[in-house]
């Protein structure tokens, strides 16, 4: 399985992911599942994903052939594409083709070709932008309201990332919240697994903040990790006990 | 959808159930999912359904049959069966006898007729035991590595529980875990609703120490509810903040 959340703050971009990859509990890999690009002072994106890693490498495959071709003849790609909402159709065209190419054959073989990609980036003159592409190719966008996006298997992490994700949040704590929501996640499903890859992207900044691999010995990571354990059951320690009647 | 927990601990059994039924989102309907039967002083048993309520409303009909059938010719029921695994074992027979009845029917209309049930309950002479059985009719119990058992939309409250739940918990913190867990699911997904039943059976007490409905006013369930949304911001500012590095 996966997991992959992107937040999506006043201040910029957060995006993490694990890198497990399963076919059955007894064939576990590890992949990268974020993939990033850099054009520094003109923009940085980044791509995660989910679901059938042979339609999503197909996808970045398509993505990286597009770029080489442009850099031949000009042609469009997401590197000089028009704006990150732009980067975000190419990938959906990508998703698209790759569908059409393998769901029938998989679909007779009984498998999935379902994916998602969460598109994220930021491009000189434009803001930070959050996407979330569909097996349809299709796409909608983080808001205000709902200022985050997950892949894979989100519901461990989803509670925490409910109660304390505002687009306010200064980047600190986002990163914070994005580590407490993967870390619920590691712990209640082990087909999600370390090392992790982080990203940040600042507001107003065409380049990484931040891009490195988290490993299972990070102690920035584990710090958070066991302070949160901690601080959770210290928060339920400090919650009024429960009156039993009848 | 459906939440129901049950907590397994050395002082007895926590249960805690939803309400919330649906076929779609434009089709919510109320439906107990908790059943109770009580011979004060010789026995107090739980049952709590998930699945295709067709399923699940026919095993209920089949047991209170059988309990019927029992009191005219002294026949086997959940009332008299000589253990609470025995019980298990009648729930499992009901739960394959309409499978039996339903599935192919059900599956050529290209629905499910998974269910599953949680098993509760103590008799005199025995220990508070706790299972669950799968569509299957087999089934599972809880033991001390694992103290509790989820039907249902379980992923959202299982954080909390994989780290306070433990057998040698008091039932007042079960309680406020249950609630915990439950509030946590409430938030997060739409399809699972007030009101909440909820019973307790005390170690080495064969009636309910506790069995009342919780409704969406109920004084008690908002205290931990607003409480535990205050620990959690609570515990989130004091871990400590990570430092972005790049």
């Amino acid at each position: 399985m996966t997991y992959c959340v992107g937040l999506k703050l006043n201040d910029g971009l957060v995006m993490l992911s694990d890198t497990r990859t399963n076919a059955g509990m007894d064939n576990i890999s590890r992949y990268r599942k974020m993939f990033t690009w850099e054009a520094p002072g003109d923009r940085a994106i980044c791509l995660m994903t989910a679901g059938s890693l042979s339609i999503t490498q197909g996808i970045i495959t398509r993505l990286e052939k597009a770029i080489h071709k442009s850099s031949d003849e000009g042609s469009e790609c997401i590197l000089n594409a028009d704006s990150t909402f732009r980067v975000a159709q190419l990938v959906g065209d990508a998703m698209r083709e790759m569908q059409e190419r393998h769901r029938d054959q998989l679909g007779a073989s009984g498998l999935s070709s379902d994916a998602s990609v969460i598109v994220s980036g930021q491009r000189r003159g434009g803001q930070a932008r959050l996407f979330m592409v569909y097996s349809a190719g299709n796409f909608i966008e983080a808001t205000d309201d709902t200022p985050f996006l997950q892949i894979g298997e989100h519901k461990y992490g989803k509670p925490i990332l409910d109660r304390v994700m505002r687009p306010d949040l200064p980047i600190g704590d986002a990163l914070k919240a994005a580590f407490v929501s993967m870390d619920s996640t590691l712990r209640s499903n082990l087909s999600v697994g370390m090392p992790l890859d982080l990203a940040v992207i600042r507001a107003g900044e065409y380049r990484f903040a931040v891009q490195r691999r988290i490993e299972a010995d990070d102690e920035e990571f584990n710090r958070i990790s066991s302070g949160w354990s901690d601080a959770l059951r210290g928060a339920f320690s400090q919650v009024p006990e429960v009156a039993i009647t009848r």
